[in-house]
């Protein structure tokens, strides 16, 4: 605790919004089913989809003096990653911080903790993806860390990796994976978009997925 | 595990589309406050108000296979209901089997677990009541069934029963009796038109519903 | 159990409606960070924000009785607020108690438990904060309490109390410190707006709160 | 509601402790595993190991009028299981329902909501699953029903169905079923002593499930 | 924030000592079925029972530096409780401050968050009721106040107020309203233990409590 | 997935002895109030404390086939790490697995996920921290891996790190910091051994850590 890295490595910016492209579901299947956070992160509003480099905060319940020391590390393109050092879900984020972030190019949020001020966070387009609404404000008086290694929302995420959210949840992706990960979220698409003709046609994905044979040896039996 | 039952009975569709418009607080209430799913199933977008014929699924944690199955199952209006053998919210459905489904007349699907592709379903205005959304993929290697009895959320289901949801959450009515149900849905939705009225001019329920004599044998005081 | 206070003092309107136009986050700062709802307690649609006057309700489980007495209770202005005297999510609430409630001047309801027809409210621009949303019906069988102190989703409350409410949550205000806390809370708006043009110019929060000299002194590392 | 089912089929007492001896893990195991309440069932002591068959109750919530009405259908070796009509977990039975429970015979309750006097239950030898313990007091003013069939804690359970339960929980066999389940339980066990042996000798369960080729099929890399 | 209340009124011994020989059950019952804390306080161990007067902490998330403050306030006889100023599960109170509390004639804790070093608790005999044990350390940064008002797991409570505890949670009894909540305590455990006898002898309680008349008044059909 | 590292690197056993000696609570302090799992991490039995080096395993919801293949890399003094890839409360061990693990030194379980056959485990002495006892069982047909990184309720764990695990909970030490975490964790204990001595004997505890100063600079007021 107390510590503040200044100078992280981040992922090419087209790696970044291809992945932001992709969006999470795709992105997480790319990487093997890996790299969720918890499924109660949710969006403040619906239709965002985002990526970006990690920012990372490790912050005493109730403190969010850490979030200030963050943006002011934020370059363009990043997005803030707040994980509580025990669990809490006091609204650390509001729309002042936001103000600040977004002066720096910030592009969104995620808190395992609350988040308030959600109808101006809104009206701002800031998106946050957050395990709580909670108006509860917090205090300065204890030191945590900046861009050290987290474990947020169940996922471990270090400062430089990046960040995809949208109306599914947030996944991480970590930088060094982000163009491996990035052609094979491009090259499952092209193959859903395929498979999405055949289907709204009416095939049923039992052939075009060749399940038949796999279900008949193991037994299913239909009557 | 390990079963397909190919032929249902269903309820007739003007009974189905009674049920849809009369909606789950009125029916729920017409057949004695039963059959409503637990509170956590929420709509992934507001406004879808349906009922149809139940295609049962009952699906091991985390493997998805028996949704294809199933789709295979659907005729025109019927309604997917998945039940995972043991509590999972991963992401057991997303856009390209509701493609499919809606390919077959599918109106929705209720799941005690979770969905993904959010943002793609709401704009193809396929609705979907679940547990969670959560972008958590599935895999495809071991059996369930289709069209057996189920526990979905709290509530026992079976195939061909009527699923009625809206905003309020999701209501099974068993198939023999949905004509009985709507008919007294619609008895007690001309009954509430007149006391809406009633209540709108600013009588008390008080006395629309003749609650003061048994305030008063119960000893209320008023100081 | 078994009591309905009928006279309640009111805070006067000009402070109500100032705490509304403060909302939720500003006003619980103003008072010392005291005052909130528990963070489940959410909006069944977004952008609503009000302040009235608390008309309390101590209901037992399932029991939506003391719903129908209190309304009777209600002026203009008034702020329905139920408490279950032990847990609950079913629907004590729906579009008939919201009609016969709004035709006296009702501004919304903060329920620790369920609402229902929450379709039927939005479009009738009812708000209700509640615990959950469920259809789940309830009976008319056993007394509770009006205008009584409760515990509401962890907040004390009087009758006569300010409630706010909006997209962040429910706050509760002493009916004697509300004009104490309205001052406060315009004072911090004033401060903010200031702080808000600052930070959007793209100053650090580190100096217009002047925060680094305690970093420095707590033994922040930047590395 | 409001009905009590006064004649109901029971299991052979043979089998019903048949079923006890071999326990929750290995009876649902034998059954498909199929028929777990949810985990949330927990004991108030630890030690106990009972089957009975089952006298259930659908309670309204907050109100044991129906416990009473259900103790006097007890027959020597039943086993109370009382699913709530809306989630609840209100302390609907303490020691003087269990010393009357106890006179009929009764072998313990499984319920989905509340039990409280939890001290006095265990120096009594009575055990109780429950979903919590809350000294929650309820009232005796609506009706619910006794021996219809109920969904408790996610299970669908009928009068007369074969209640199992130890430290590991509630399992449910149905009453037709209960001579098959307990054959294939035995069976298991048989089957378990043999393995349990080997592995007690150091074998590895791969070889002992011949598990290892598939293993190799599937791609497993041992680096 | 920042008060500590040094002077505070209590209850008599004898009338305390009531209130634990009945316990929490009947206590609360003997005040109309109110008091209870929240379900989710459970013992460290079973088979404490206490009462006391509370000594009352409103604490900050993450900061136990006011129960230092606060144990300098015990009398002999008393009980501390916490409240945390919003949700956590931090375990503020451990060995050490026990250690210190009971060589103040402190009798045990009831803390809306979390405890540790519950092995030692335990062998010192030293009771508490907690919403969680967890280990998780906390600071003395900021700020909180001893003996003020405090709303604790749901339950309103003042410096003072008579605290009972035993297996079945912990109930809340006010002060002033002691000496009769005892005496109604009593005259129930007298109801009681001729009940409990008539019950063992296996009268049925539907005849002991008079429930025949109206279980068919209101319909009860058996079949 | 599908990976098992069969060569792990794991601390020196005095240090890992030493630091079950120590406990939870005080290693967790001694490096800096970091490493715990979850709170909800429970031990199925009280008084165990133990320590040993990790063997991780990732496996899919409700399929134990990894644990298998785990129980083969173990070696005398290891302790079990399990972490579902999605969240799941399923009995992935029981009597049988405990066996084999026992035959090879294994000293114990922690699993983000359910275990069975507790009152076995219990009598065997195998002691398990675990987030649920559920009977349900799993099958054998997805692969997951053995020795990865993973992350357990909400910590990050690498092979070979040091769990440390006792009735408050579970806490990871990395493997290269256990001597230094050892080292301060007993510095701490010699420390905690004088102070409670003091306060034992009726020391303040703001006088032995020297608050009052402090409290006076932050405005503490005693009234």
């Amino acid at each position: 605790m107390g510590v503040v890295v200044r100078r992280i490595e981040r992922a090419e910016s087209y790696v970044i919004d291809g992945l932001a492209a992709a969006g999470v579901a795709t992105v997480h299947e790319a990487q093997g089913r890996t790299g969720l956070l918890a499924h109660y992160m949710r969006p403040i509003f619906s239709g965002a989809r985002i990526a970006g480099s990690a920012v990372t905060i490790a912050a005493p319940p109730g403190d969010n003096w850490m979030v200030h020391v963050a943006i002011e590390q934020l370059k363009d393109g990043d997005i803030l990653v707040l994980a509580p050092t025990s669990p809490c879900v006091d609204g650390y984020f509001g729309d002042l911080l936001a103000t600040s972030a977004m002066a720096r190019g910030c592009r969104g949020l995620a808190i395992d903790a609350g988040v308030r001020d959600v109808h101006d966070l809104t009206q701002m387009g800031f998106p946050v993806w957050s395990k709580a609404v909670f108006a509860q404000g917090t205090v300065k008086n204890t030191l945590g860390s900046v861009n050290v290694p987290i474990v947020c929302a169940g996922a471990a995420i270090e400062a430089g990796d990046v960040i995809v959210a949208d109306d599914d949840g947030v996944c991480v992706v970590r930088r060094a994976d982000a163009p491996r990960v990035l052609a094979a979220a491009q090259a499952r698409e092209a193959d859903e978009a395929v498979k999405r003709e055949r289907l709204a046609r009416g095939e049923s994905s039992l052939d075009i997925y060749d399940l038949r044979r796999r279900l008949d040896d193991q037994g299913l039996k239909y009557i």
